[in-house]
């Protein structure tokens, strides 16, 4: 296969000119003692405790016993940061680096130490050789740091353990930020993802003048961890195909194989480096004089580099006769028996001696002077920018008042109104006021969502070809839609941890598609609450509509409301769950969300219009409280009930309210309190969350024992899981979504769930003592009344008059 | 921009010549009368509820109270069924269709209808007037059917509901089904998914030979809900080069823009798919000759087809002024007010008039028998296909015995053996003796999950180029791996559900990533169930393993047992999770889950070396029971025990075990029984699941009220919600994974949660009424061990020798 050795490829292989300048020669040697350091430092980290600068032959003592960390791909990684280092420190060009292949993490660490960041943030690794020793022994090591570009590691934004994502995150990180250039190193394995395979595709949202740049890096080492790369195995011609099919124009650099000396390497990737980022320079200013010229800007054909390097390059090329470098085998640790096996050891100590550390580190373990010069300075290293710690950037966003779009409630029971809707309305506002920080996104749902209200002060940004006919659509806007749940949450996520805001919305069922990606999110929120070099950033605030209640138009495969139970997994002082029953409350919900800080918010709340219950008063201290009696729709005036009536989403307590309203007539001697739930972790103990209530206020809503009766959204064990301590529980009784859907309407969705208002009654006939037996007429009435809806339902094809029309008598 | 009418479109587009040919022109006339009786039939079961042909003029009372159903996917998947099925019964090519977009059900409904094959299935709905009226009716009305490509609609194995699966489930369909043809429509919404982004990458894993044929239709009819889509939005070139990119070449339709008659689309579409057909010949001609001549077989370019026609194609072009047709507006219903709106009512007369369907029907509603004629015949229906049955053509796995694989284990605490190593040994076997009907998919990781005795009997199938040095990987191999858990599911259910058997190897944490797939298929059994003429299909089985316990390299990014949680929201009927705790008891699961049908089990197992606790005898008989008391571990002696240990994993048993001992040695006239679960459904109520344990059983194995320390894989909540109407559940306290970990040592994750043997010995004091006070010592001893182990690990980097050598002492 004859592959480009260099530049552009434009179908064609170009073989760079050398050029015979030797002030350039001098800066490449020293751009390539630069990238030993960073080697060294990578294989001391994964290798050794002790003797960090080889000052004395290597001995068992200074292994560490367990070998853990990933070689493979770390000196792809500290080759470009090398190279990236020359570019960024010539033009004064504010850069993010974001490593996808973060398994890596020994390379980004040494880069980070190298340019003094390190030892900044973490006083106890000093530039020196004690914290060398440090730094080597910490790594992987019980105590010590995590073997991937962790939120431990500056300069980071972006694990990578979970392999997808990096591209996502570049983009997001780019959005509004028109100065920055994100350098974005995918690995060929990350590359088979469908996250990122997806992913491709946002440079058709990204504005040429008002976003950043960014610039994928395809790091074709060829090996996953045992097995060779999709990418990698395919002509060079398709693999440009692909790109050129992605709207990139490819550069291709191929080095390193055979053993070919990295001078030269480094020669062709300076040039081509100096080609890209002229070419980048092109196309803004070319979009940025379009733009000032008052024309249409279109979307730029942005360069990508596509950069082949042996896996493992520099390490061991054979490991007792077998190929290493080049090959899987060079993926984690190449020598694996350094403490037991003498041969493994001398190999280990060749090749770190290889990088020649006696040119790279003085006689106190620092950094050659010469060396230490060629890194950007302050905040322009990639591992100090505050755009990778992107609380120091955040500003609180500007909340107009949300009463000014609040529903007008006379009483419970007013409406209907769509809650979504309502919310749209303040949404425009709060998008108007945060023109340079706040972003929707969401998979082509925002109308199908009814929050059109925003297209009244944005639109969507979308840099594809633009039609007559098309509506709320330009190159620029606030709103995001790609019918692709991953690249939503990505681009999200690498705003908000850039310093921004932002709102994702989503069908309910959906959102699992992100599951993984939330897990991924929620740990780094969890463990950068830990650095205290690492500042809050804007919560991940989700909004689920078009939920499981009302999924009519496509029925089964439409309802899953499981994803809050998934999020509940995760560490309470970062997961947040909200289930506001009307607008006003859906308001009060969004406003407190977009204030907080470092959390996951998750909002579920309905679309289609429905029955209001509180003023917006009432719906600010009901949000306040999170969880509250509502006195209206109770009957036990202060005193103690006979049964406990709880909620939580509109739905449910659409039907617990209906529910009331029978048991006041059919029994109006039965004391019934109701008590609905906005925010779900008060349900919890306050030791288990910090929204936890406390027991005595627990007892206070659902007493000690007495029968309670829980109409709740989602699958009902959650109730469970949250109430299981608490002392009434054995007497809380829970319907919710058990699985039974289809398309069908929505009363006889939740009677195919025995969530509906008549089924509510039944459960207090049973549960409350006695009721049974004087009351098994009225029990009776709403089983045939059940039956009465099913059938009209059936023959008529929609809800009968009595449940459709019915409204609370207040 | 210049659009290719039709055509191979290599970067040029070629203008098709119609033939002068009298014969075919009638064909086609036919086909066309045959796609609008299909459009027809899809407007009705959309809108109407009586007068199905329009023997009236349309009343109010005709129309459907509630309008429910997409229109817009739908003419363009009729016209593609039309016109497979003219080459389908001309060459008797039995082809599977995979409808993308599966939401325009009463296209695939329609289609199924005019074939036979939904009257076949379903005797209420006959193939005349009355049975059109049913049709009509029945379609999105309570009580009736899904309005998606569900289980109940013949013919389909993909319901499309959740857009991005449809090209996975294409290829999972067509491998080791040398004959079949899958045509698989993939709409422009649908490309834009990651899913779809990264099952392109498919074709490197179809053997030409003996796999069958998968034919990609990109179906650009440019927009999704409200939106345009990505696709449609990009020049054509750079799909082009996009499409190439992927290994395919590119044919090109568009047709029926701008009021074309659709006659002349017929005409090009007949062409084109001729051309394919004629392509796809070759290719599989060539690839077979290759292989008998005893070459390498090479992975051919595959042809794929790009149909760009108009959203709603043959609606309403305008409504109220509006445009319709072409635009975002002909997603779902396109006249919305039919039963109140004078006027849309004419236009949907009109519209369903533009059909003639006085020319499709006869005067009973019976396809007029020259249209009929035009279908293939039986089994060779797309309607009908048994692939799409997939139980129908289902064969028993040839299961050799597992005990020819068992580790000896002379007693309690033999080993240390990988469980996984032992289970991948035996599966070698099971490859070995199933060569046409077994596959085990996996990213990348069949060795790192130590199954990689398997290659002792297959290799990893890949058509990508092979090179000297790559291990296990051929043309042909049973194992397929790509880094790609969407992928890997995709192919997996689309090999399942058309009648074949296999096993899903994954890393545990990054399992989340198919979360939602997981719904679907899960929701696809569900209902599957309930329809009889589905035959029950190979359950899904997933091995989960690197678990969470055993991330030594990768730490805390790498670590999430909560899968097993977001399987038990599902349907009790379909889902099971199983953990056994050594080797033996890992080969009696997984041959109990081979031989199940219908299912989704989860079985989690580590793959580092481990104590073997049962014999095979032992282990077979242990798994069958799901859970029960190890006597061997217990002092009880048949009497009341003073504490239970409940145990459930290989780590946690671990610990419960080693606990046991330090109870034994330190407190040796405590009773203690050890519980040991291997299925965790046992834990449940009899009433909630198939397996779950009567309380009688449940009350006799945890006693009704002495304290229970649960040591549990997961998170603790799980056991919890399981258990939680259990008599004895107050007193059951749960230890697990409780989200604290990092890159540390394995006994350091134990400690982080709190689930080391230590801290269960501490536990068992706090709670067995009188220890806390008499043995305040002996919890003083734990607390200060648990010290030592953490000083010794931060000191060492590895496990201190009393823990990382321990052994039972039996």
């Amino acid at each position: 296969m004859g592959r480009a050795r260099s530049g552009y490829a434009g179908g064609m292989a170009v073989e760079a000119t050398e050029r015979p300048d030797t002030a350039r020669r001098t800066d490449l040697e020293l751009l390539d003692r630069w990238w030993r350091a960073a080697n060294y430092l990578s294989v001391g980290q994964i290798y050794l405790m002790d003797n960090p600068l080889l000052r004395e032959p290597l001995a068992p003592e200074h292994i560490k016993p367990r070998l853990l960390g990933h070689w493979g791909t770390t000196p792809g990684l500290t080759f470009v940061w090398a190279h990236l280092n020359r570019v960024i420190a010539r033009d004064r060009q504010p850069a993010l680096y974001v490593t996808g292949p973060g398994h890596g993490g020994p390379g980004v660490v040494a880069t980070a130490w190298l340019e003094g960041t390190y030892s900044e943030r973490y006083a106890h690794v000093p530039a020196d050789a004690e914290g060398m020793r440090e730094l080597f022994r910490q790594f992987s090591f019980p105590g010590g740091v995590p073997s991937h570009a962790a939120p431990e590691t500056p300069g980071s934004i972006h694990e990578g353990g979970e392999l997808g994502y990096s591209l996502a995150h570049a983009y997001g990180a780019a959005l509004d930020n028109p100065e920055l250039l994100v350098a974005c190193v995918i690995g060929d394995g990350e590359a088979e993802t469908g996250a990122l395979a997806g992913s491709w595709q946002s440079n058709k949202f990204l504005h040429p003048v008002h976003d950043g740049t960014v610039l994928p890096i395809l790091h074709l080492n060829g090996y996953k961890i045992a097995n060779s790369t999709v990418s990698a195995r395919i002509p060079q011609d398709e693999l440009l195909d692909q790109l050129r099919g992605h709207g990139h124009r490819p550069y291709v650099l191929d080095g390193g194989f055979d053993g070919e000396d990295p001078m030269a390497v480094h020669a062709r990737m300076a040039d081509v480096l100096d080609e890209i980022t002229a070419e980048i320079r092109r196309i803004r200013d070319r979009a940025a004089a379009q733009e000032a010229a008052g024309e249409d800007v279109q979307r730029p054909c942005w360069p990508v580099l596509v950069l082949r390097t042996p896996k493992g390059w520099t390490g061991p090329r054979e490991v007792d006769g077998t190929p290493v470098e080049g090959t899987f085998r060079a993926h984690q640790v190449p020598l694996a028996e350094v403490r037991t096996n003498e041969g493994h050891r001398a190999q280990l100590e060749e090749w770190l001696r290889s990088y020649r550390p006696e040119e790279l580190f003085d006689d106190d373990g620092r950094l050659r002077p010469e060396l230490a010069a060629l890194a950007p300075r302050g905040d322009d290293r990639m591992s100090a920018t505050p755009h990778a710690n992107g609380g120091l950037l955040l500003r609180d966003l500007r909340l107009p008042d949300f009463r000014a779009h609040a529903v007008d409630v006379p009483g419970p029971g007013a409406g209907p109104e769509s809650a979504t809707g309502t919310l749209g309305n303040w949404l425009a506002d709060v998008v108007a006021a945060n023109r340079e920080n706040f972003r929707i996104v969401g998979p082509d749902e925002t109308v199908s969502n009814k929050l059109q209200g925003v297209f009244t002060a944005t639109d969507r940004q979308f840099l594809g070809e633009r039609r007559p006919g098309d509506e709320h659509t330009a190159a620029r806007g606030q709103v995001l839609e790609v019918l692709n749940e991953q690249l939503c949450q990505g681009l999200l996520e690498g705003y908000l941890l850039t310093g921004r805001h932002g709102l994702f919305n989503c069908y309910e069922a959906f959102i699992h598609i992100v599951d993984s990606m939330f897990n991924q999110h929620a740990k780094w929120l969890e463990t950068s609450r830990g650095i205290p070099w690492r500042r809050p950033v804007a919560s991940l605030n989700y909004l689920l509509t078009s939920h499981v209640w009302r999924q009519d138009h496509n029925g089964f495969s439409h309802q899953d409301p499981g994803f809050v139970d998934h999020v509940l997994n995760k560490k309470p002082e970062i997961v947040r769950a909200y289930l506001p029953p009307d607008a006003n409350t859906l308001l009060s919900t969004v406003d407190h969300c977009l204030r907080s800080r470092d959390l996951v918010n998750v909002v579920v709340a309905g679309k289609n219009p429905g029955p209001q219950w509180l003023s917006t008063d009432e719906a600010v201290a009901h949000c306040a409280r999170g969880i509250g009696i509502w006195d209206w729709a109770s009957n036990d005036q202060g005193g103690e009930p006979d049964v406990v009536l709880g909620c939580a989403g509109d739905v449910p307590t659409l039907e617990a309210v209906a529910a009331v309203d029978l048991l006041r007539r059919h029994l109006p001697e039965l004391r019934v309190r109701l008590v609905n739930v906005v925010d779900l972790m008060r349900l919890q103990d306050e030791r288990e969350h910090p929204h936890g209530l406390p027991d005595r206020d627990f007892d206070g809503l659902f007493t000690t024992d007495k029968p309670v009766i829980f109409a709740y959204h989602g699958y009902p064990w959650l109730i469970h899981r949250l109430t299981y301590r608490r002392r009434n529980h054995v007497n809380i009784h829970v319907r919710g979504y058990k699985e039974e859907g289809t398309t069908t309407t929505p009363f006889d969705m939740v009677m195919l769930n025995d969530l509906d208002r008549y089924h509510l009654v039944m459960d207090v006939i049973d549960r409350v003592p006695g009721l049974a037996v004087r009351h098994a007429g009225l029990r009776q009435e709403m089983v045939d009344q059940r039956l009465r809806c099913r059938r009209y339902t059936r023959e008529h094809g929609e809800d009968a008059p009595e449940v459709a029309d019915w409204v609370w008598p207040g």
